[in-house]
């Protein structure tokens, strides 16, 4: 009798569509730095944040008198409001606002599973909080990890190898995809400080040349927030729990 | 300046298009069963294993008057000559054979990369021959995992980071990308101990099962072979070193 409750990881949003079904809640990870970035906006009081796949579709939403961020290979598109750093998101200009926001990976991931029976977004920045919650759901989970550009990454895995033993430390009542057996056995390796296992991540690297590491910091920094995002009706909105 | 050599780990052949390019030599990695099978058969004699997708196609090669194996959710089709075991190759029967071959996974890994600068054929059994001819070669490297119905899998992961790990032991010219340097911190862990480190992978209970144990054990026993399966002209023959 099999009546545990699968964790499973997705390493691509480009292979969403073969771990897709409709009974589990997909967490979307972009740990450098979509979901941290979100996560930060929520806590600063955004009201929505709309994901956007396109440049141009933020754009719309920014002419129409929203505030809109927008990131292409680690940089703020020009003309927008924010990019993806978690930093622009830190103030009262967020509280009470609709944000629309588009990025290279993380807003990709949220678009590919939006069908799915509940999304919600997951960073290092509200880990106990998310885990927390969904050991109470008591449903099947896919940790769908945005990678960069479809590719696999080690920081998305990483956080998803956490969120894998946040949840068995939690309860005994789940059972292991391949996928996630050997993303704890990663996060086991690097607990004591993931920052030095992610020494050669290449997107990592990239943010390093542009002199981003306060921003690598504060989002392999856990739990500065309780605040889960949620998707409902195209938007993200932080949960009420 | 960057002039080392990629190595790449790809986890799906869903996943393919997206680490596809022309330059790589592609290593396809069905530990369990598939690969270390072809490496089997050409190791003891035969001279030509011919990889299909469909089991018609299998059929059709039979009908002709061809050996043929075919393997479906690890158990042998009816009808064939061979399944995917390890064990249905070993003997003077396939001796100077072409062999028509059909596998859930391996031979679909095989047809995604077939359009690869070169395609060989990876296993624990052939893996010090396999590693030393990839050195010399001096050509970045892709290792396509075969994974389980598209699915990510613990043992063509970690036989994967076992590559990553031999062919950095062999030469300083490779740089890692993401889904290596992660693989490769997993094999460190499993080094000592392959099988246990599987225990909990999900196709290793799929063949305990099956009560096919002893293909497990054989499967992830290394250098029994210095065979090294190519792809030419859609066939795969073994190697002229």
């Amino acid at each position: 009798m099999e009546s545990k409750l699968k964790i499973e990881a997705c390493f691509s949003p480009f292979l969403y569509p073969v771990y897709r079904d409709h009974e589990s809640i997909v967490v979307i990870i972009d740990i450098l730095r979509a979901t941290s970035a979100i996560c930060t906006a929520f806590h600063y009081g955004a009201e929505k944040i709309i994901p956007v796949a396109k440049v141009e579709e933020a754009l719309e939403w920014k002419n129409k008198g929203f505030l809109a961020g927008a990131e292409r290979d680690a940089i703020k598109v020009e003309g927008f409001d924010f990019g993806n750093s978690p930093y622009d998101y830190m103030g009262d200009h967020v509280k009470g606002k609709t944000i629309a926001l588009t990025t290279t990976n993380g807003t990709q991931a949220i678009d590919a599973a939006k069908h799915a029976y509940k999304v919600v977004v997951g960073a290092f920045t509200n880990i106990s909080a998310l885990c927390d919650w969904l050991v109470k759901e008591e449903r099947p989970i896919l940790l769908l990890c945005s990678g960069w550009k479809n590719r696999f990454n080690l920081e998305d895995s990483l956080f998803a190898g956490a969120v894998t033993e946040e949840l068995c430390k939690r309860s005994s009542n789940f059972k292991l995809g391949d996928g996630c057996l050997a993303l704890r056995y990663l996060y086991q390796l690097a607990e004591t400080d993931p920052s030095k296992f992610l020494v050669h991540a290449s997107h990592k690297e990239r943010l390093a040349k542009l002199n981003l590491k306060k921003d690598i910091r504060y989002c392999l920094t856990p739990d500065q927030t309780t605040v889960i995002p949620i998707l409902q009706d195209g938007a993200l909105v932080p949960m009420v729990v």
